[in-house]
This record gives structure tokens, sequence and C-alpha cells, in this order.
């Protein structure tokens, strides 16, 4: 079940008149971006897959797009700092957050069997975390590309029958490709958060957990003052991260999630404090707690 | 003057019997490392450039090389994760650092003129901080690589005479190529912080700086309670980044870097109220601090 059929999901576009919302997530059809969106959203759903992550900030903006869905931290790679960025440079607001397992699988042309893969085509971080498959298969030479879902697309159209790439299962669905060996990944403790971004957002009274960004003067102590307006109250941070203030070197801007809704007082609160210290400060979003727990089941 | 001449740095190795210490660093002949290694230690060096920043740690733990030196932040793209999880995974000692003014070139063989370049080779990060001239040049196309001196090197070898590189000046030099545009990148304030580890090391008198690791329990306010460990104490904290803790999702090791001697009283105790909640601590190196002000006049 979607997050979306659990009615816990809020959004100005997501009515009765706009039936099939319009999700911009990057890289080609079949990403991993394109199978978070069907958990977060059903099936359900327009997409509008695009070449970088600007581009889906863009779209949103523009109105092209009702969403957009953005990873922001993978349990193994860490964070995808881009996003970071780009959550700073645009106006958009957080409303929901879905974590996908990712599952590496070696894709290749129907009929093409395990002995003819020459070559293993996929983005960069796929390769890195297939290393105990590559150790395996040491004649197997590994080429880093864009894409995962792109590598799969570019072996079906090409028609490369002595090659294969690593992605998800869902890009072997959508370019009729055959999976030739499933969880090929190193650590299955492998997970990817995203992110789903709209142009306005309402905080609903479901919603559990918020992410901020903000900056401090460059003193001792002043990050320990901030957490102070969180830690005095009890409120739980579940992510601090760090980003280079871009032209001041040696000067940060802090991310951080915690959990709790604006709305109420001691959220409230520890805001108010915390904009008494922070140079800058900005809610980037309120919305309901994803549990990443409930991916234990899941292939 | 390279910070080695002044007498401010300590190592083992670095004594009258090994007047060339053998320093490995990752990337090709010409790299913004071996740029940086220069500064540190002077050009009375034996470079041992490697393909990963895994060879470059393994290179010292075999003794093939006495130091190496991994680029660790970046002022406008962050922190070089992987070289903060080789820090962990290994067992080499900060013994110093070095801030270098990372600019960006266009690079080509001898004789070729601009109006002849229609490719521009190198790698993805370097690409990107250079887009206000792409946009000034939309009809060069950008192929990204792994190296930015192993592009120039690359263009020389294969005598390519239609495309450039971006890197550093060094890498012209090395391979005889030929400098177009000095100076190409989008943002001046582009400065990179490397490391140097070595296998052993011993606390100078002259090291005022202190890297750790750390991680705490899952709780509320623990990081908090960490921090205070230093804000009491009014010790400056400098950097904090946090890694995700493999094989346990969504936990992290924190990264802190402080200004003080881990032979100080104040720092000792400090790292002892530190170690009472952490539930890891390692301590990386205790060196002399690098000034990345100084840098201004640099070309």
């Amino acid at each position: 079940m979607c997050l979306r059929s659990q009615g816990i999901f809020l959004g100005a576009k997501m009515t009765a008149d706009n039936p099939q919302p319009r999700i911009a997530f990057q890289g080609e059809r079949g990403a991993f971006s394109e199978e978070a969106a069907k958990k977060l959203l059903g099936e359900e759903i327009q997409l509008l897959p695009c070449t970088t992550f600007e581009m889906i900030f863009d779209s949103v903006n523009s109105g092209e797009s009702d969403y957009c869905l953005a990873p922001i931290e993978n349990s193994l790679a860490g964070s995808i700092h881009k996003n970071y960025d780009l959550l700073l440079e645009h106006d958009l607001k957080i409303v929901g957050e879905v974590y996908l397992r990712i599952i590496h699988n070696l894709i290749a042309l129907p009929a093409v069997p395990l002995e003819r893969v020459k070559r293993v085509y996929s983005h960069p971080v796929a390769l890195a975390q297939c290393q105990q498959f590559f150790r395996q298969h040491k004649e197997l030479e590994q080429i880093a590309t864009y894409d995962t879902a792109g590598s799969v697309k570019m072996i079906v159209e090409q028609r490369i029958d002595d090659a294969a790439a690593i992605a998800g299962l869902q890009a072997a669905k959508v370019y009729g490709a055959h999976c030739l060996l499933k969880g090929i990944e190193d650590n299955k403790e492998n997970y990817t958060r995203f992110l789903l971004l709209s142009k306005e957002a309402s905080v609903s009274a479901a919603a559990n957990k918020t992410s901020i960004v903000f900056s401090t003067e460059n003193r001792p102590g002043t990050l320990f003052r901030c957490l102070a307006a969180f830690a005095l109250r009890d409120i739980d941070l579940t992510k601090l991260e760090s980003r280079p203030l871009h032209g001041r070197p040696w000067e940060y801007f802090f991310y951080a999630d915690f959990l709790g809704n604006i709305n109420e007082t001691n959220c409230r609160n520890a805001l108010s404090h915390l904009g008494e210290m922070a140079t800058y400060l900005r809610v980037l979003g309120c919305y309901p707690r994803a549990q990443y727990q409930d991916l234990e089941g899941e292939q």
C-alpha cells in the first residue's frame, strides 16, 4: 500500500480534480527514483524523467510538474549534497519522504547468458556497491555511466549483446530486458531516502518530522548553542549535515531534521530559540515521517 | 616557502637520512594533489601517483611510500567522503594539512588555438566548477573523465588536436601542453584542504589542531552532550562531519576537528569527557594547523 492511499499525505495538487499528479525525477524511466515515486504515491502518477537534479527542481518551479522526488541520503554512500544545495537555492517545500531499499541487479538483453557478458555499465556508485561480485568475476570490465536505468536503456536500444548493466528491476521491466542476477549488492543494508517537494504546502496534523537549514557565526561553541535549542526541549535530532557556505570558505550551513510538528508549542519554541542565535534559519518542510524499518520484507 | 622548510613539520621519515620522502597521491602526475604535496613538503620529494584513494592508503600501509596526501574537503564541493571513510578503515595518522587554491585552466596541445577546440575533457567536479565558461562557449562539448591531469596526459599522448582539458597548471608543465585560458573557474573562493598521513607520528609542540572520529548512541541529545565536552572548555570546533555507519542505517560516525594539542590538559580533559559518552572514539591525528588565508596572493 502506497503512502498516498493511506490518506496521510497532504499537498494542494493531490485532490480529486488532479487524480494523476505529475512527478519529476532524475534519471531515465525505470530509475530507483521512479520506484520510490510509485511507492510513495502509487501507480496513478505521471512520470517526468529529467537529466539533472537542477531540472527536477526547475520543473516544479515552472509548473511543468506538481512534485519532484529528490534522493537526499543513502545509508551507505551518505548524503547527496547536490540536492542539499538545491534545497537551499530553491524555495520548494518538503511535503513527504520515502525510503527505498536499493537492490542492484545484473541486467542484459533477453537470451544473453552471463558467459557472453564482457562489460558492465552503471553509475559509479552502483559499481562501487557491487565490488564483491566483480571480485568473483574478474573477467568483467566495469564502465562508469551517468545512470543505472539509462545503462539498461542503452544496452536495449543499441542491442549490445556482450554487455550488461547494473540497475533496479524496474529498469528491466520498462525496457524489456532480462535480469541475469538479482541482488548483487555487497551490503543489503542499502537504503535511499527520498524527499517529495512541491511549490506550496500546508502542514497536516499527521506531519511529525521537520527539516531546517541554518547558519551560525564562526565562533567557538555556536553550533553547540544552536543544538541546545533542541536538546533542552528533548526534541530528537535525526540528522545533522554540514555544507560549505559558497564564497565564505570553511563556514557552513547546517541542515537538521528533527521529530516534531512546527505547530507544536515545543517545536515553535525551539525554532524561535534557534532563531535568536542563528545568522540564517529556514524551515524546509514539515511532513509525515517514513519508516525505513518497514522495508525488511521488501524484495 | 614550503611548510617543511619552516621546520614545524614532524614525521619519523622526515630526517636527514631520508632527504626525499616518498609521497603517494591519487591521480596522474600533474594533479592538484601533486601541487599540494610540493607546497607542503617542497620540491625534494619522490612522487608516487596512484589510481585510487584506496591505493594511496595501502601504499603507506605496505611501506611503499612514507606518506600519502589525501584531499579531504573543498570549499565549494564539500567533504570528500571517500577519504573520511578511508581514515576510519585504516590506522594512519594525520601529521599535517595544507590548503591549495584550485585554479582551473583550459589546456591543449601546443599550437592548438581555442577556435579548433570542440570537446573539453575533465573530472565532473572540475567541469561543474567552470559552467560560466561553458555558457559563453556553448559550442564546446563537455566530456567527463576520471582525472583532471589525466585528461591533459591523454590529449598529449594521443595527440588529440581538436580537444582541450581542464586541469591545474602543473599538468600543462608535466606533459608539455599549452595553457589556452587561465583561471576559468566560476568561483575564485575555491580551496581544497589536504591531509598528510603517515604510519606513525609523534605529536610535536607545534601541533595545534586535532582530528577525531566518534559515534554515539542513537538517543535524543547525545550529539549535543558530546559537543559539550568541547564547548564547556571553550575549545573551538572547526569542522563537524557526519558519515553513515555501514550496516546500521541512519546511525552516524562524527568526524570533528578542533583547535588544540592533545597534550594540553584542556584537550585531554575534553577527550576523556567525550570518551565517557561516545560509543567509539579515536584520535586521527594532532598536527600544525595550516592557514588558508595565506593563499590570497597565490596564482
